[in-house]
């Protein structure tokens, strides 16, 4: 089954890291403002995107400052049942950001789509952790006719 | 064998995107300024990345204004054979761009650097097609500590 990857590097710690990809407000400051619930192992997260979608997600595995698993447990079809990750190490000053999507059972035109824009939501993330300020929905950067 | 999908929207036509990716002076305007060689089916186009690395593609196919494939000839060792392709179509007032980069044998952590470093270059695309100004390298965003 295809996969989305990414790797960024973000010149700060991996407990900065760590927090904003788990706690509500750290999510709120690089994906979407509209971000609410809860984010402990076996909470689920609310992330909203109106008027465009929203994308509902269960908190798997939780290991600081090293590690995030969601599962996506409401949303857009091709979402449903797959998993969302984050590996956090540390490398030349930066902590690195493994970031996998993965269990897609097709390539489909909407997976490029969130391939290139999970690129600049995690732009986004390094944004905010190293300065911030992110750009989360709906300041985000618009990539295509889907936005 | 993974693959790095992406899709990007550009407000212009399908001509004037065909001409930044299949022109030596289009690709050097998004991708990198040292751009160089044979942009014909069957020539190598020459990607400089001084100091840090370059690629050699084999131009496979052309299809003006709608598809264009090369075949990576030389280069980093997980690059060689894979192939590079933008299939194009217009919706919505965008070209719409669809990015496939195939044949990863390993789906290794520099594929997931180069995954969101195409994300990058393809809004760099996007920029340079709208606007005629785009950030190829050395003016790249970077992206982690492999730059």
């Amino acid at each position: 089954m295809p996969d989305i990857l990414h790797r960024v590097g973000i010149k700060s710690s991996p407990n900065a890291v760590y927090e904003a990809l788990s706690s509500i407000e750290g999510l709120a400051g690089w994906w979407t403002r509209t971000t609410r619930g809860d984010g402990s192992v076996g909470g689920v997260i609310q992330f909203r995107f109106e008027p465009r979608g929203f994308f509902d997600m269960k908190v798997l595995e939780l290991e600081p400052p090293r590690h995030v698993l969601w599962e996506v447990v409401d949303g857009p079809a091709e979402w449903i049942g797959t998993r969302v990750g984050f590996d956090l190490r540390e490398e030349d000053d930066h902590t690195i950001v493994l970031f996998r999507h993965q269990g897609w059972k097709e390539p489909v035109e909407f997976m490029h789509h969130c391939s290139t824009k999970w690129a600049v939501f995690l732009l986004s993330l390094k944004s905010y952790v190293e300065s911030g300020t992110g750009t989360p929905y709906p300041d985000d950067v618009k990539i295509d006719n889907w936005n």
